[in-house]
């Protein structure tokens, strides 16, 4: 699935191509590592001169994408026969210039100044509780972010505009329809379960876990599940993420000494997310065959280890003996109470990293609606809170206690991320889907779990989904790795049969 | 000192060099990160992409600089009546496009990834004692570097083409002439040094000292010395290093038990760089005047602070009981036995940065002839060891025990950073008279650090070197300072004094 060695035939407008490509990927890499440097090492005072450096990338990247050398060698290719894997280069320079040549620099660059910058505001408004601080970014950013959808495509639904850049593969048509599947599944799940008057253990992981101890159990897990360390670190930084390429793949988390498996839910989260860019080919490193294929897949990634394997009683029954090495406390604790008490759906969770599989998605739906008004102009900045209130009190039966709970949780609108959290639902229905046909194939991976066997999955998984990079578009990347067209099928059975019989509900 | 703001008065053309300049020292401040982090934090797989992706920025840098309009730019802006501050930028920003001109791009950009190659190698070779598995690399980056400097000047000494690339404002010639007058000063002065039978402390700090401590002790003088840790931060590397902005300047050191002062040397000594970082005004970042003068002067003000703040007798009375506190085995020891121990000249020490003040620079002498030799293509790669240690045993009086201690301790040769050494002779030498022109404004400076107080220091210096940026060249930086040229007279002055009186030296 590499690129393939230049050859007598290969065109070369094709190498031509290629090598401007790499450029830009390069350049990317580089922004990622100073926004991985800005949230993870960045002394605060570092800032000014950071925005500066990235919003100088930001453009630069535009530039090179959108010179008309690049316009005149794609013209030139799409008139050539080409092997699948370079008309599937092409598509992909194709789609991403398209884009980029209706979006003028100096609005990239403004975006790219402006997250940076925002960051830090997101963050002390964050820690002071006060949303007034961070709102007038938002709105700048909201504007910034219309302005771009507009220069994109005038005629389209700056929202859809703005989903393309997180998934550029799915419509949002689409992409809506998975995700009222969902929630037509769960919100009677969920209410069901808060009439169930199964007992389930809610509580085995209470009491202190000192930080520093749970960072070296996130270790332990990290090495059980075969994160390769020559090529990887694990830092802390105040929302969880991973960054990287095939060769250099990070993850960060943080720890709260009264939650111990938020920490290690997350860390097992973003090994998937570096899982996914380790299993990229080394060969096809800043080509569009060596990158991920969009934040739904990315997502899918992340959610299948941390749901599907990271919440699997299998995986307590593994896990459990280790952790407790390092916490004598949950000596006595069995895997059944661990696999329980880390499933538990929760009755007035406001914060959506730490929701449980099914509530997170009811999340989800909330910031998906707010995005969708605050793009469109339906929705003013300041009323953000109130909003955000009400629908928490709407879907999930609460209402958060502060802005910090609330709508200042989430470090993405820093980023200018509107159009991003969609992914996230998306991407658990495809690791539903998945990992469905992993077992289809490997036979019982729990079987796997309680050996500490991941490499088979592992390599499933880079078999099936990461060595193909972009080389199909989304749904044609599921259906090559399941036999299916995506959609939440998998998903809706795997919830109905997991929390059917952890809180022994009438199967539907 | 600071880029004035733009007025009805401004040329176009300048805010519009302005702006491009910018660019090019923003790439330049993201390239320094990526390779900070190589260096510090980057797992070691991560080699492949991050070559890749500096010698991208390297290629992007050079291109940005010599686009056509910026030598228009230039000829429009010579043209013009301007402010000495802005004429100071025009000179500098067509001082680096001339050079820049004339190398072709992929020599850059191949410079640029077979530097971030050989680096891993050269901490592999020298972890394994093993020149052959270096050299080959040496051999390339001396053909590349020789070939760079053929295309800058191809009638000029290729040596001191490459000096400029480090300190672009002083002849090799004058360099040379005070790199000798500070040879023939220490040479006889060693000399008698080795003669002397005044007995000095020597071992003060023998003995196991808990890294983790030491790192806890660096700290300490860092926050002592008044380093801005929302500027800044420290970590380790296997070459102390700074690097950074006037927004986000950084230092790193490395630790090791038998020698406390080492670790501590080198983190006074990285504070200098980053003092000088952090003096530069912060409205002229981006631009020649927020950027430093080159390698001599900023050098000149790591040496400034290790050796004549940090090997005090006044810095040892104020910090000996600090280091007391986190070491209780050395409670008993005198500052002055203390002072006497870092100030020891060496019998028998190979490696450069552990040095004392007065054989470092038969060090640089020695590292001096090799590149010339090496660059003149008169010496063989595959020579160099034996060469090294011959030349060890002429000025030093002792081979180095194993390449590792010998041709391999450096890391300069691994970036290409050939003509970088002299700037560390260049660099005391101008210490020594800022130093001396500081004592003549401030009156007892040691008065000062006894009281642990550095900020009035640390002002004189921002004052007369830090903000001025690029706005004088070197020698005129120096005038402008000192009220003198710049020469190794106070120096001379400043190690016959110091070292006389330490060992009961006949003055010359």
């Amino acid at each position: 699935m590499a690129t393939e060695p230049s050859t007598a035939e290969t065109p070369e407008a094709y190498d031509q191509l290629l090598s401007k490509v790499k450029r830009i990927n390069n350049v990317e890499a580089a922004s990622m590592l100073l926004s991985w440097d800005q949230q993870v090492m960045m002394p605060e005072g570092g800032t000014p001169a950071r925005s500066q450096q990235l919003s100088t990338l930001s453009a630069l990247q535009h530039e090179l994408l959108t010179e008309e050398e690049v316009g005149d060698l794609l013209d030139e290719l799409e008139g050539e026969t080409l092997s699948p894997e370079r008309e599937a280069v092409v598509r992909e320079v194709r789609r991403d210039y398209e884009r980029a040549v209706r979006v003028p620099t100096d609005l990239v660059e403004r975006i790219s100044q402006k997250t940076s910058e925002a960051l830090p505001i997101w963050e002390q408004a964050k820690a002071e509780n006060d949303w007034s601080q961070f709102a007038p970014h938002v709105e700048e950013l909201v504007d910034l972010k219309r302005q771009y959808a507009e220069h994109v495509d005038p005629d389209a639904d700056p929202y859809e505009v703005l989903f393309a850049d997180y998934e550029p593969c799915l419509s949002l048509e689409r992409a809506e329809e998975i995700l009222t599947e969902i929630r037509e599944t769960l919100v009677p799940m969920i209410d069901e379960i808060r009439d169930s008057e199964t007992p389930i253990t809610t509580d085995a992981f209470s009491g202190q876990f000192d930080t520093e101890v749970q960072e070296e159990v996130a270790r332990e897990a990290l090495t059980m599940l075969g994160y390769p360390w020559e090529r990887g670190r694990l830092d802390t930084s105040s929302h969880p993420f991973s960054t990287g390429t095939q060769f250099d793949a990070r993850v960060t988390t943080r720890f709260k000494a009264e939650d111990p498996i938020d920490a290690l839910t997350a860390t097992i989260h973003e090994f998937g997310h570096a899982t996914y860019n380790l299993g990229l080919p080394d060969d096809a490193y800043a080509t569009p065959l060596g990158e991920h294929r969009g934040l739904s897949v990315h997502e899918s990634q992340s959610r299948l280890w941390e749901n599907h394997v990271g919440r699997s009683q299998a995986f307590w029954e593994r896990f459990l003996p280790t952790m407790a090495e390092y916490f004598p406390t949950i000596e006595e604790m069995t895997p059944r109470e661990a696999y329980e008490s880390v499933n538990q759906v929760y009755e007035d969770n406001p914060i959506r990293v730490e929701a449980d599989e099914l509530t997170y998605h009811l999340h989800i739906v909330l910031r998906f609606e707010i995005e969708r008004a605050l793009i469109a102009g339906e929705l003013s900045v300041e009323d953000v809170p109130e909003v955000w209130n009400d629908k928490m009190e709407e879907y999930l039966g609460f209402r958060p206690e502060t802005d910090a709970e609330g709508c200042l949780q989430d470090i993405h609108w820093s980023h200018g991320s509107f159009g991003y959290f969609p992914t996230y639902s998306l991407g658990s229905a495809m690791a539903a889907q998945l990992f469905q046909a992993a077992e289809a194939d490997l036979g019982d991976v729990d079987a796997l779990t309680r050996e500490g066997e991941f490499d088979t999955l592992r390599e499933w998984l880079r078999e099936n989904v990461h060595r193909h990079g972009q080389r199909y578009e989304t749904n044609a990347l599921v259906r090559e790795a399941t036999g299916e067209d995506f959609s939440a099928d998998a998903f809706t059975d795997y919830v109905t049969e997991k929390y059917g019989a952890l809180y022994d509900l009438e199967r539907v």
